[in-house]
Protein backbone atom coordinates (compact mmCIF):
# COMPACT_ATOMS: atom_id res chain seq x y z
CA UNK A 1 0.00 0.00 0.00
CA UNK A 2 2.92 2.38 0.49
CA UNK A 3 4.36 1.96 -3.47
CA UNK A 4 1.42 1.88 -6.09
CA UNK A 5 2.22 1.61 -9.14
CA UNK A 6 0.43 0.48 -12.77
CA UNK A 7 0.97 -2.75 -12.34
CA UNK A 8 -0.53 -2.87 -8.62
CA UNK A 9 -2.69 -0.67 -8.26
CA UNK A 10 -5.76 -2.71 -9.12
CA UNK A 11 -4.65 -5.30 -6.41
CA UNK A 12 -4.60 -2.60 -3.78
CA UNK A 13 -8.01 -1.12 -4.70
CA UNK A 14 -9.37 -4.86 -4.82
CA UNK A 15 -7.59 -5.47 -1.03
CA UNK A 16 -9.24 -2.28 0.37
CA UNK A 17 -13.02 -4.08 -0.30
CA UNK A 18 -11.93 -7.18 1.38
CA UNK A 19 -13.55 -6.97 5.02
CA UNK A 20 -17.12 -5.71 3.43
CA UNK A 21 -20.29 -7.50 4.26
CA UNK A 22 -22.24 -7.34 1.16
CA UNK A 23 -21.14 -9.82 -1.20
CA UNK A 24 -23.23 -8.78 -4.10
CA UNK A 25 -21.53 -5.04 -3.72
CA UNK A 26 -18.44 -6.56 -3.44
CA UNK A 27 -19.00 -8.45 -6.79
CA UNK A 28 -19.87 -5.72 -8.48
CA UNK A 29 -17.23 -3.40 -7.71
CA UNK A 30 -14.73 -5.81 -8.26
CA UNK A 31 -15.63 -6.71 -11.56
CA UNK A 32 -16.35 -2.50 -12.25
CA UNK A 33 -12.73 -1.33 -10.84
CA UNK A 34 -10.76 -4.72 -12.80
CA UNK A 35 -12.57 -3.16 -16.28
CA UNK A 36 -12.00 0.12 -15.78
CA UNK A 37 -8.35 -0.31 -14.78
CA UNK A 38 -8.72 -2.77 -18.23
CA UNK A 39 -9.67 -0.26 -19.97
CA UNK A 40 -7.21 2.52 -18.86
CA UNK A 41 -3.79 0.21 -19.30
CA UNK A 42 -5.37 -0.93 -22.97
CA UNK A 43 -5.32 2.32 -24.43
CA UNK A 44 -3.13 3.76 -22.06
CA UNK A 45 -5.29 6.94 -21.48
CA UNK A 46 -3.95 9.87 -21.37
CA UNK A 47 -4.24 12.57 -18.56
CA UNK A 48 -5.29 14.49 -20.82
CA UNK A 49 -8.08 12.28 -22.33
CA UNK A 50 -8.72 11.30 -18.81
CA UNK A 51 -10.03 14.82 -18.29
CA UNK A 52 -11.78 14.85 -20.99
CA UNK A 53 -14.04 11.84 -19.63
CA UNK A 54 -14.16 14.08 -16.18
CA UNK A 55 -15.15 17.18 -18.11
CA UNK A 56 -17.52 14.54 -19.94
CA UNK A 57 -19.34 13.00 -17.34
CA UNK A 58 -19.38 16.59 -15.47
CA UNK A 59 -21.84 18.11 -18.34
CA UNK A 60 -23.90 14.83 -18.72
CA UNK A 61 -24.82 15.99 -14.88
CA UNK A 62 -25.05 19.23 -15.54
CA UNK A 63 -28.21 18.15 -18.50
CA UNK A 64 -29.58 15.70 -16.48
CA UNK A 65 -32.58 16.89 -14.87
CA UNK A 66 -36.30 15.57 -13.66
CA UNK A 67 -37.17 15.62 -17.52
CA UNK A 68 -34.29 15.07 -19.70
CA UNK A 69 -31.74 11.67 -18.30
CA UNK A 70 -28.55 12.26 -20.17
CA UNK A 71 -26.81 9.56 -18.43
CA UNK A 72 -30.07 6.84 -19.58
CA UNK A 73 -29.07 8.34 -23.10
CA UNK A 74 -25.24 7.79 -22.84
CA UNK A 75 -25.73 4.14 -21.57
CA UNK A 76 -28.77 3.49 -24.14
CA UNK A 77 -26.40 4.90 -26.96
CA UNK A 78 -23.42 2.77 -25.81
CA UNK A 79 -25.73 -0.29 -25.72
CA UNK A 80 -25.65 -1.04 -22.35
CA UNK A 81 -29.11 -0.64 -21.82
CA UNK A 82 -30.43 -3.01 -24.51
CA UNK A 83 -27.27 -5.21 -23.05
CA UNK A 84 -29.18 -5.04 -19.38
CA UNK A 85 -32.29 -5.49 -20.71
CA UNK A 86 -31.35 -8.37 -22.80
CA UNK A 87 -29.86 -10.91 -19.92
CA UNK A 88 -32.65 -9.91 -17.29
CA UNK A 89 -35.61 -10.55 -19.93
CA UNK A 90 -34.45 -14.66 -21.64
CA UNK A 91 -37.79 -15.99 -22.19
CA UNK A 92 -39.28 -19.02 -24.38
CA UNK A 93 -39.16 -18.64 -27.95
CA UNK A 94 -42.86 -17.40 -28.82
CA UNK A 95 -42.93 -14.66 -26.05
CA UNK A 96 -42.93 -11.35 -27.16
CA UNK A 97 -39.19 -9.82 -26.48
CA UNK A 98 -38.05 -7.12 -24.57
CA UNK A 99 -36.26 -3.85 -25.36
CA UNK A 100 -35.18 -0.62 -23.32
CA UNK A 101 -37.43 1.30 -21.63
CA UNK A 102 -35.93 4.67 -22.91
CA UNK A 103 -36.31 7.61 -20.59
CA UNK A 104 -40.27 8.61 -21.41
CA UNK A 105 -42.18 6.18 -19.79
CA UNK A 106 -44.50 8.30 -17.22
CA UNK A 107 -45.86 6.24 -13.72
CA UNK A 108 -49.67 6.33 -13.52
CA UNK A 109 -50.38 8.04 -17.03
CA UNK A 110 -54.10 9.11 -17.75
CA UNK A 111 -56.79 5.61 -17.66
CA UNK A 112 -58.65 5.01 -21.37
CA UNK A 113 -61.68 2.74 -22.40
CA UNK A 114 -61.04 0.24 -24.51
CA UNK A 115 -61.19 1.83 -28.15
CA UNK A 116 -60.50 5.72 -26.82
CA UNK A 117 -58.49 8.26 -28.59
CA UNK A 118 -55.13 8.41 -26.80
CA UNK A 119 -53.70 11.07 -28.63
CA UNK A 120 -55.52 14.15 -26.80
CA UNK A 121 -54.36 16.29 -29.58
CA UNK A 122 -51.40 15.25 -30.26
CA UNK A 123 -49.77 15.90 -33.85
CA UNK A 124 -49.90 13.03 -36.17
CA UNK A 125 -52.07 11.33 -38.72
CA UNK A 126 -54.95 8.69 -36.98
CA UNK A 127 -53.77 5.69 -36.37
CA UNK A 128 -55.84 2.50 -35.16
CA UNK A 129 -54.18 -0.51 -32.81
CA UNK A 130 -55.67 -3.48 -32.25
CA UNK A 131 -54.41 -6.67 -30.66
CA UNK A 132 -54.55 -9.50 -28.30
CA UNK A 133 -52.91 -10.46 -24.84
CA UNK A 134 -51.94 -14.02 -24.87
CA UNK A 135 -49.74 -16.26 -22.42
CA UNK A 136 -47.24 -18.65 -24.23
CA UNK A 137 -50.27 -21.13 -23.91
CA UNK A 138 -52.56 -19.53 -25.94
CA UNK A 139 -54.59 -18.61 -23.41
CA UNK A 140 -55.94 -15.16 -23.66
CA UNK A 141 -55.29 -12.26 -20.27
CA UNK A 142 -57.84 -10.38 -19.56
CA UNK A 143 -57.42 -7.29 -17.49
CA UNK A 144 -53.97 -6.76 -18.25
CA UNK A 145 -52.35 -3.19 -17.88
CA UNK A 146 -51.35 -1.93 -20.82
CA UNK A 147 -49.45 0.98 -21.04
CA UNK A 148 -48.47 2.94 -24.48
CA UNK A 149 -46.52 5.96 -25.11
CA UNK A 150 -45.26 7.28 -28.41
CA UNK A 151 -43.72 10.47 -29.89
CA UNK A 152 -45.77 12.91 -32.07
CA UNK A 153 -45.45 13.87 -35.30
CA UNK A 154 -42.66 16.28 -34.66
CA UNK A 155 -40.43 13.38 -32.96
CA UNK A 156 -41.64 15.08 -29.37
CA UNK A 157 -42.84 13.37 -26.35
CA UNK A 158 -45.72 14.86 -24.42
CA UNK A 159 -43.16 15.62 -21.19
CA UNK A 160 -40.93 17.28 -23.68
CA UNK A 161 -43.34 20.36 -24.03
CA UNK A 162 -42.54 22.76 -21.60
CA UNK A 163 -45.33 24.76 -22.16
CA UNK A 164 -47.88 22.04 -21.20
CA UNK A 165 -48.05 19.21 -18.31
CA UNK A 166 -50.90 17.59 -20.20
CA UNK A 167 -50.73 13.88 -21.69
CA UNK A 168 -50.81 13.05 -25.06
CA UNK A 169 -50.33 10.26 -27.29
CA UNK A 170 -49.99 8.15 -23.78
CA UNK A 171 -51.79 6.18 -22.05
CA UNK A 172 -53.48 3.29 -19.82
CA UNK A 173 -55.76 0.73 -21.20
CA UNK A 174 -57.03 -2.76 -19.72
CA UNK A 175 -57.45 -5.67 -22.15
CA UNK A 176 -60.81 -7.45 -22.35
CA UNK A 177 -62.69 -10.34 -21.13
CA UNK A 178 -60.79 -12.41 -24.23
CA UNK A 179 -57.71 -10.36 -24.08
CA UNK A 180 -58.03 -7.95 -26.57
CA UNK A 181 -57.00 -4.32 -26.49
CA UNK A 182 -57.61 -0.99 -29.09
CA UNK A 183 -57.44 2.28 -28.75
CA UNK A 184 -57.08 5.06 -31.48
CA UNK A 185 -53.76 7.50 -31.45
CA UNK A 186 -51.46 8.78 -33.71
CA UNK A 187 -48.83 7.11 -36.47
CA UNK A 188 -45.27 6.00 -35.02
CA UNK A 189 -42.19 8.53 -36.88
CA UNK A 190 -39.08 8.33 -36.57
CA UNK A 191 -37.06 11.03 -34.35
CA UNK A 192 -33.81 12.03 -32.77
CA UNK A 193 -32.78 11.07 -29.51
CA UNK A 194 -32.42 14.97 -27.78
CA UNK A 195 -28.96 15.30 -29.31
CA UNK A 196 -28.20 19.22 -28.20
CA UNK A 197 -25.85 17.66 -25.40
CA UNK A 198 -23.34 15.89 -24.65
CA UNK A 199 -24.12 12.42 -26.13
CA UNK A 200 -25.16 14.57 -28.86
CA UNK A 201 -21.74 15.71 -29.22
CA UNK A 202 -20.63 12.82 -28.58
CA UNK A 203 -22.66 10.69 -31.24
CA UNK A 204 -21.44 12.96 -33.73
CA UNK A 205 -17.57 12.61 -32.72
CA UNK A 206 -18.44 8.98 -33.45
CA UNK A 207 -19.96 9.79 -36.89
CA UNK A 208 -23.31 8.27 -35.88
CA UNK A 209 -26.99 9.91 -36.33
CA UNK A 210 -29.41 10.29 -33.47
CA UNK A 211 -32.18 8.94 -35.28
CA UNK A 212 -34.56 6.06 -33.51
CA UNK A 213 -37.26 4.23 -35.96
CA UNK A 214 -40.26 4.78 -35.55
CA UNK A 215 -41.77 2.45 -32.83
CA UNK A 216 -44.59 2.90 -30.44
CA UNK A 217 -43.90 2.08 -26.70
CA UNK A 218 -45.99 -0.41 -24.47
CA UNK A 219 -45.68 -1.84 -20.70
CA UNK A 220 -47.93 -4.61 -20.11
CA UNK A 221 -48.41 -5.75 -16.58
CA UNK A 222 -50.77 -8.78 -15.62
CA UNK A 223 -51.21 -11.35 -12.82
CA UNK A 224 -49.26 -14.81 -13.36
CA UNK A 225 -46.99 -13.12 -15.69
CA UNK A 226 -43.71 -11.40 -16.12
CA UNK A 227 -43.91 -7.72 -16.88
CA UNK A 228 -42.91 -6.85 -20.13
CA UNK A 229 -41.43 -3.67 -21.65
CA UNK A 230 -41.18 -3.59 -25.49
CA UNK A 231 -41.87 -1.70 -28.85
CA UNK A 232 -43.60 -2.52 -31.62
CA UNK A 233 -41.37 -1.07 -34.77
CA UNK A 234 -43.04 0.13 -37.75
CA UNK A 235 -41.60 -2.11 -40.57
CA UNK A 236 -40.18 -0.05 -43.82
CA UNK A 237 -38.37 2.41 -41.48
CA UNK A 238 -34.96 3.80 -42.66
CA UNK A 239 -33.72 3.54 -39.30
CA UNK A 240 -34.31 -0.18 -38.52
CA UNK A 241 -30.77 -0.61 -39.10
CA UNK A 242 -29.36 1.82 -37.23
CA UNK A 243 -31.00 2.60 -34.06
CA UNK A 244 -29.24 5.05 -32.13
CA UNK A 245 -30.34 3.04 -29.21
CA UNK A 246 -29.78 -0.63 -30.32
CA UNK A 247 -33.55 -1.36 -29.81
CA UNK A 248 -34.64 -2.92 -32.72
CA UNK A 249 -35.80 -7.19 -32.23
CA UNK A 250 -37.14 -8.81 -35.54
CA UNK A 251 -39.79 -10.18 -34.12
CA UNK A 252 -41.08 -7.06 -33.30
CA UNK A 253 -41.39 -5.15 -36.66
CA UNK A 254 -45.13 -4.54 -37.93
CA UNK A 255 -46.67 -2.94 -40.36
CA UNK A 256 -48.52 0.51 -40.32
CA UNK A 257 -51.40 -0.10 -43.00
CA UNK A 258 -52.66 2.57 -45.22
CA UNK A 259 -55.94 3.06 -45.69
CA UNK A 260 -58.18 5.75 -47.96
CA UNK A 261 -60.68 7.68 -45.84
CA UNK A 262 -63.65 5.42 -45.48
CA UNK A 263 -64.89 2.89 -42.75
CA UNK A 264 -62.19 3.25 -39.53
CA UNK A 265 -62.51 -0.08 -37.08
CA UNK A 266 -64.19 2.01 -34.34
CA UNK A 267 -66.97 2.01 -36.67
CA UNK A 268 -66.85 5.82 -37.61
CA UNK A 269 -65.71 7.47 -41.28
CA UNK A 270 -62.24 9.00 -41.67
CA UNK A 271 -62.37 11.76 -43.83
CA UNK A 272 -58.99 11.76 -43.93
CA UNK A 273 -55.89 9.08 -44.27
CA UNK A 274 -55.56 7.19 -41.57
CA UNK A 275 -53.28 3.74 -40.62
CA UNK A 276 -54.23 0.87 -38.91
CA UNK A 277 -51.74 -1.94 -36.87
CA UNK A 278 -52.00 -5.43 -35.57
CA UNK A 279 -49.92 -6.61 -33.21
CA UNK A 280 -50.64 -9.66 -30.40
CA UNK A 281 -48.38 -9.55 -27.01
CA UNK A 282 -47.29 -12.90 -26.02
CA UNK A 283 -46.23 -12.94 -21.99
CA UNK A 284 -43.86 -14.98 -20.18
CA UNK A 285 -45.95 -16.84 -16.75
CA UNK A 286 -44.20 -16.18 -13.78
CA UNK A 287 -42.19 -19.15 -12.85
CA UNK A 288 -43.22 -21.02 -9.15
CA UNK B 1 -29.05 -5.00 -36.87
CA UNK B 2 -32.37 -5.98 -36.83
CA UNK B 3 -31.97 -8.68 -34.12
CA UNK B 4 -29.81 -7.56 -30.99
CA UNK B 5 -29.33 -9.98 -28.08
CA UNK B 6 -26.84 -9.96 -25.40
CA UNK B 7 -24.67 -11.85 -27.57
CA UNK B 8 -25.14 -9.81 -30.56
CA UNK B 9 -25.06 -6.73 -29.13
CA UNK B 10 -21.19 -5.39 -28.21
CA UNK B 11 -20.07 -5.81 -32.04
CA UNK B 12 -23.50 -4.43 -32.71
CA UNK B 13 -21.92 -0.75 -31.27
CA UNK B 14 -18.81 -1.48 -32.43
CA UNK B 15 -19.82 -1.56 -35.76
CA UNK B 16 -21.32 1.63 -36.07
CA UNK B 17 -18.32 3.11 -35.56
CA UNK B 18 -16.56 1.36 -38.48
CA UNK B 19 -16.62 4.59 -40.81
CA UNK B 20 -15.35 7.22 -37.88
CA UNK B 21 -12.02 8.83 -39.26
CA UNK B 22 -10.75 9.59 -35.85
CA UNK B 23 -8.07 6.41 -35.09
CA UNK B 24 -7.55 7.55 -31.18
CA UNK B 25 -11.30 8.01 -30.55
CA UNK B 26 -12.28 4.71 -32.12
CA UNK B 27 -9.69 3.17 -30.13
CA UNK B 28 -11.06 4.60 -26.95
CA UNK B 29 -14.55 3.89 -27.59
CA UNK B 30 -14.12 0.63 -28.80
CA UNK B 31 -12.00 -0.73 -25.40
CA UNK B 32 -14.38 1.46 -23.21
CA UNK B 33 -17.70 -0.53 -24.94
CA UNK B 34 -15.96 -3.86 -24.69
CA UNK B 35 -15.46 -3.60 -21.12
CA UNK B 36 -18.21 -1.91 -20.46
CA UNK B 37 -20.75 -4.53 -21.73
CA UNK B 38 -17.94 -7.26 -20.29
CA UNK B 39 -18.41 -5.93 -16.28
CA UNK B 40 -22.26 -5.79 -17.50
CA UNK B 41 -22.30 -9.11 -18.41
CA UNK B 42 -19.75 -10.48 -15.68
CA UNK B 43 -21.84 -9.30 -12.99
CA UNK B 44 -25.43 -10.27 -14.93
CA UNK B 45 -25.92 -6.86 -14.27
CA UNK B 46 -29.78 -6.38 -13.34
CA UNK B 47 -32.24 -4.04 -14.16
CA UNK B 48 -32.41 -2.46 -11.00
CA UNK B 49 -28.65 -2.48 -10.46
CA UNK B 50 -28.57 -0.23 -13.52
CA UNK B 51 -30.45 2.15 -12.56
CA UNK B 52 -28.86 2.09 -9.15
CA UNK B 53 -25.92 3.29 -11.23
CA UNK B 54 -28.03 5.66 -13.28
CA UNK B 55 -29.01 7.33 -10.30
CA UNK B 56 -25.37 7.47 -8.94
CA UNK B 57 -23.99 8.98 -11.68
CA UNK B 58 -27.36 12.04 -11.62
CA UNK B 59 -26.68 12.58 -8.04
CA UNK B 60 -22.30 12.81 -8.42
CA UNK B 61 -22.86 15.26 -11.20
CA UNK B 62 -25.38 17.04 -9.48
CA UNK B 63 -22.65 17.51 -6.49
CA UNK B 64 -20.07 18.87 -9.05
CA UNK B 65 -19.26 22.70 -9.08
CA UNK B 66 -16.26 24.72 -9.80
CA UNK B 67 -15.08 24.23 -6.31
CA UNK B 68 -16.17 20.69 -5.89
CA UNK B 69 -15.19 17.78 -8.71
CA UNK B 70 -17.12 14.70 -7.27
CA UNK B 71 -16.42 12.86 -10.47
CA UNK B 72 -12.69 13.37 -9.76
CA UNK B 73 -13.29 11.98 -6.48
CA UNK B 74 -14.94 9.32 -7.97
CA UNK B 75 -12.04 8.35 -10.51
CA UNK B 76 -9.51 9.17 -7.24
CA UNK B 77 -11.32 6.33 -4.62
CA UNK B 78 -11.01 3.79 -7.57
CA UNK B 79 -7.69 4.35 -8.08
CA UNK B 80 -8.10 5.12 -11.85
CA UNK B 81 -6.35 8.36 -11.42
CA UNK B 82 -3.27 7.13 -9.75
CA UNK B 83 -3.34 4.21 -12.12
CA UNK B 84 -3.52 7.07 -15.27
CA UNK B 85 -0.91 8.99 -12.97
CA UNK B 86 1.22 6.14 -13.01
CA UNK B 87 1.76 4.70 -16.97
CA UNK B 88 1.84 8.43 -17.86
CA UNK B 89 5.10 9.75 -15.88
CA UNK B 90 7.51 6.72 -16.22
CA UNK B 91 10.76 7.85 -15.74
CA UNK B 92 14.21 6.28 -14.48
CA UNK B 93 15.02 5.27 -11.33
CA UNK B 94 15.98 8.24 -9.07
CA UNK B 95 13.52 10.65 -10.54
CA UNK B 96 11.31 12.20 -8.29
CA UNK B 97 7.97 10.26 -8.50
CA UNK B 98 4.60 11.50 -9.49
CA UNK B 99 1.35 11.03 -7.80
CA UNK B 100 -2.13 12.28 -8.63
CA UNK B 101 -3.38 16.00 -8.89
CA UNK B 102 -6.43 16.13 -6.36
CA UNK B 103 -8.94 18.21 -6.94
CA UNK B 104 -7.58 21.79 -5.16
CA UNK B 105 -5.07 23.06 -7.43
CA UNK B 106 -5.85 26.46 -8.39
CA UNK B 107 -4.14 28.05 -11.61
CA UNK B 108 -2.02 31.64 -10.95
CA UNK B 109 -1.71 31.08 -6.99
CA UNK B 110 0.02 34.16 -5.41
CA UNK B 111 3.45 34.75 -6.04
CA UNK B 112 5.76 34.69 -3.11
CA UNK B 113 9.68 35.53 -2.78
CA UNK B 114 11.77 32.43 -1.30
CA UNK B 115 11.36 32.20 2.53
CA UNK B 116 8.09 33.70 2.86
CA UNK B 117 5.46 32.74 4.82
CA UNK B 118 2.64 31.75 2.11
CA UNK B 119 0.28 30.46 5.00
CA UNK B 120 -1.41 33.52 4.80
CA UNK B 121 -3.30 33.07 8.30
CA UNK B 122 -4.42 29.67 7.38
CA UNK B 123 -4.63 27.41 10.78
CA UNK B 124 -1.81 25.04 11.94
CA UNK B 125 1.25 24.67 13.48
CA UNK B 126 4.09 26.56 11.62
CA UNK B 127 6.60 24.86 9.63
CA UNK B 128 9.48 25.54 7.68
CA UNK B 129 10.09 24.11 4.33
CA UNK B 130 13.47 23.55 2.80
CA UNK B 131 15.00 21.52 -0.68
CA UNK B 132 16.58 21.64 -4.08
CA UNK B 133 15.35 21.30 -7.38
CA UNK B 134 17.98 19.12 -9.26
CA UNK B 135 18.24 17.13 -12.29
CA UNK B 136 18.70 13.42 -12.91
CA UNK B 137 22.51 14.30 -13.46
CA UNK B 138 22.73 16.30 -10.01
CA UNK B 139 22.83 19.53 -11.79
CA UNK B 140 20.91 22.56 -9.64
CA UNK B 141 17.47 23.50 -11.61
CA UNK B 142 17.55 27.48 -10.86
CA UNK B 143 14.49 29.31 -11.54
CA UNK B 144 12.37 26.25 -11.43
CA UNK B 145 8.53 27.34 -11.00
CA UNK B 146 7.23 25.53 -7.41
CA UNK B 147 3.40 25.21 -7.12
CA UNK B 148 2.46 24.17 -3.51
CA UNK B 149 -0.73 23.77 -1.72
CA UNK B 150 -2.47 22.26 1.32
CA UNK B 151 -5.07 21.48 3.65
CA UNK B 152 -4.98 23.34 7.10
CA UNK B 153 -5.32 22.14 10.51
CA UNK B 154 -9.23 21.41 10.28
CA UNK B 155 -8.69 19.63 7.05
CA UNK B 156 -10.08 21.97 4.57
CA UNK B 157 -8.12 23.58 1.70
CA UNK B 158 -8.69 27.68 0.94
CA UNK B 159 -10.75 26.75 -1.67
CA UNK B 160 -13.68 25.18 0.61
CA UNK B 161 -14.13 28.40 2.42
CA UNK B 162 -17.24 29.32 1.40
CA UNK B 163 -17.18 32.29 2.90
CA UNK B 164 -13.54 33.74 1.72
CA UNK B 165 -11.97 33.57 -2.00
CA UNK B 166 -8.48 34.60 0.15
CA UNK B 167 -5.42 32.07 -0.93
CA UNK B 168 -3.95 30.41 2.56
CA UNK B 169 -1.40 27.79 2.54
CA UNK B 170 -0.79 28.01 -1.16
CA UNK B 171 1.22 29.82 -3.12
CA UNK B 172 4.09 29.78 -6.12
CA UNK B 173 7.71 30.35 -5.44
CA UNK B 174 10.67 30.45 -8.10
CA UNK B 175 14.06 28.43 -7.20
CA UNK B 176 17.50 30.02 -6.49
CA UNK B 177 20.49 30.14 -8.84
CA UNK B 178 21.97 26.85 -7.14
CA UNK B 179 18.42 25.01 -7.33
CA UNK B 180 17.39 25.70 -2.99
CA UNK B 181 13.88 26.95 -2.12
CA UNK B 182 12.41 27.48 1.22
CA UNK B 183 9.08 28.87 2.56
CA UNK B 184 7.24 29.34 5.91
CA UNK B 185 3.59 27.44 5.79
CA UNK B 186 1.51 24.95 8.04
CA UNK B 187 2.23 21.50 9.20
CA UNK B 188 0.78 19.41 7.28
CA UNK B 189 -2.61 17.21 8.35
CA UNK B 190 -4.66 14.17 7.40
CA UNK B 191 -8.03 15.10 6.38
CA UNK B 192 -10.91 13.48 4.82
CA UNK B 193 -11.99 13.90 1.15
CA UNK B 194 -15.21 15.57 1.01
CA UNK B 195 -17.18 12.71 1.55
CA UNK B 196 -21.12 13.88 2.32
CA UNK B 197 -21.83 13.28 -1.22
CA UNK B 198 -22.66 10.02 -3.06
CA UNK B 199 -18.41 9.65 -3.44
CA UNK B 200 -18.82 9.63 0.76
CA UNK B 201 -21.74 7.21 0.58
CA UNK B 202 -20.24 4.61 -1.85
CA UNK B 203 -17.27 4.42 -0.01
CA UNK B 204 -19.39 3.94 3.23
CA UNK B 205 -21.14 1.28 1.77
CA UNK B 206 -18.00 -0.36 0.52
CA UNK B 207 -16.51 -0.40 4.50
CA UNK B 208 -13.65 2.36 3.70
CA UNK B 209 -12.80 5.66 5.24
CA UNK B 210 -12.27 9.31 3.50
CA UNK B 211 -9.26 9.81 5.02
CA UNK B 212 -5.99 10.91 3.34
CA UNK B 213 -2.48 11.10 5.05
CA UNK B 214 -1.28 14.31 5.37
CA UNK B 215 0.74 15.73 2.53
CA UNK B 216 1.83 19.16 0.70
CA UNK B 217 1.13 19.19 -3.04
CA UNK B 218 3.67 20.20 -5.19
CA UNK B 219 3.84 20.97 -9.18
CA UNK B 220 7.13 21.39 -10.28
CA UNK B 221 7.70 23.20 -14.07
CA UNK B 222 11.14 24.20 -15.11
CA UNK B 223 12.29 24.30 -19.02
CA UNK B 224 13.88 21.35 -19.94
CA UNK B 225 12.11 19.05 -17.98
CA UNK B 226 8.89 17.34 -17.38
CA UNK B 227 6.63 18.58 -15.42
CA UNK B 228 6.25 17.00 -12.06
CA UNK B 229 3.18 16.74 -9.99
CA UNK B 230 3.41 14.92 -7.09
CA UNK B 231 2.89 15.00 -2.63
CA UNK B 232 5.50 14.98 0.65
CA UNK B 233 3.91 12.43 2.51
CA UNK B 234 4.32 12.47 6.28
CA UNK B 235 6.01 10.24 7.55
CA UNK B 236 4.40 8.68 10.57
CA UNK B 237 1.06 9.31 9.52
CA UNK B 238 -1.49 6.43 10.77
CA UNK B 239 -3.46 6.66 7.21
CA UNK B 240 -0.13 5.69 4.77
CA UNK B 241 -1.49 2.32 4.56
CA UNK B 242 -4.72 3.13 3.58
CA UNK B 243 -4.91 6.26 1.46
CA UNK B 244 -8.71 7.01 0.40
CA UNK B 245 -7.10 7.90 -3.06
CA UNK B 246 -4.15 5.28 -3.59
CA UNK B 247 -1.56 8.19 -3.97
CA UNK B 248 1.16 6.88 -1.28
CA UNK B 249 4.52 6.23 -2.75
CA UNK B 250 7.33 4.85 -0.36
CA UNK B 251 9.62 7.60 -1.81
CA UNK B 252 7.49 10.44 -1.11
CA UNK B 253 7.51 9.98 2.69
CA UNK B 254 9.53 12.66 4.52
CA UNK B 255 9.71 13.32 8.36
CA UNK B 256 8.68 16.57 9.54
CA UNK B 257 10.85 17.09 12.43
CA UNK B 258 9.44 18.69 15.38
CA UNK B 259 11.14 21.71 17.06
CA UNK B 260 11.25 23.13 20.60
CA UNK B 261 10.70 26.99 20.60
CA UNK B 262 13.94 28.77 19.64
CA UNK B 263 16.08 29.57 16.43
CA UNK B 264 13.90 28.71 13.45
CA UNK B 265 15.72 28.61 10.16
CA UNK B 266 14.69 31.73 8.76
CA UNK B 267 16.73 33.22 11.45
CA UNK B 268 13.45 34.43 13.59
CA UNK B 269 12.59 33.14 17.15
CA UNK B 270 10.00 30.69 17.39
CA UNK B 271 7.93 31.46 20.65
CA UNK B 272 6.07 28.27 19.91
CA UNK B 273 7.08 24.54 18.36
CA UNK B 274 7.75 24.63 14.94
CA UNK B 275 8.12 21.91 12.59
CA UNK B 276 10.94 21.37 9.41
CA UNK B 277 10.67 19.30 6.57
CA UNK B 278 13.71 19.09 4.06
CA UNK B 279 12.80 17.07 0.66
CA UNK B 280 14.98 17.69 -2.90
CA UNK B 281 13.39 17.36 -6.16
CA UNK B 282 14.89 15.35 -8.92
CA UNK B 283 13.28 16.27 -12.12
CA UNK B 284 13.19 14.35 -15.72
CA UNK B 285 14.42 16.14 -18.58
CA UNK B 286 12.27 16.02 -21.52
CA UNK B 287 13.59 14.24 -24.35
CA UNK B 288 14.67 15.08 -27.85
FE1 LIG C 1 -39.27 6.10 -27.87
FE1 LIG D 1 -4.51 16.96 -0.90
Amino acid sequence: MRNLDEDTITQAVLARHAGMSDERLREIITSLVQHLHAFAREVKLTEEEWFAGIRFLTDTGHVTTDIRQEFILLSDTLGLSMLVTAQQNRKPPGCTESTVFGPFHVESSPEYPLGADISNGAKGEPCFVHGFVRGIDGRPVPNAKLEVWQADEDGFYDVQYAESDEHRARGTLYSGPNGEYYFRTIVANPYPIPHDGPVGRMLQALGRHPWRPAHLHFRIQADGYATLITHVFRNGDKYLDSDAVFGVRSTLIADWVLHEPGAAPDDTRMETPFYTLDFDFVLNPVQG
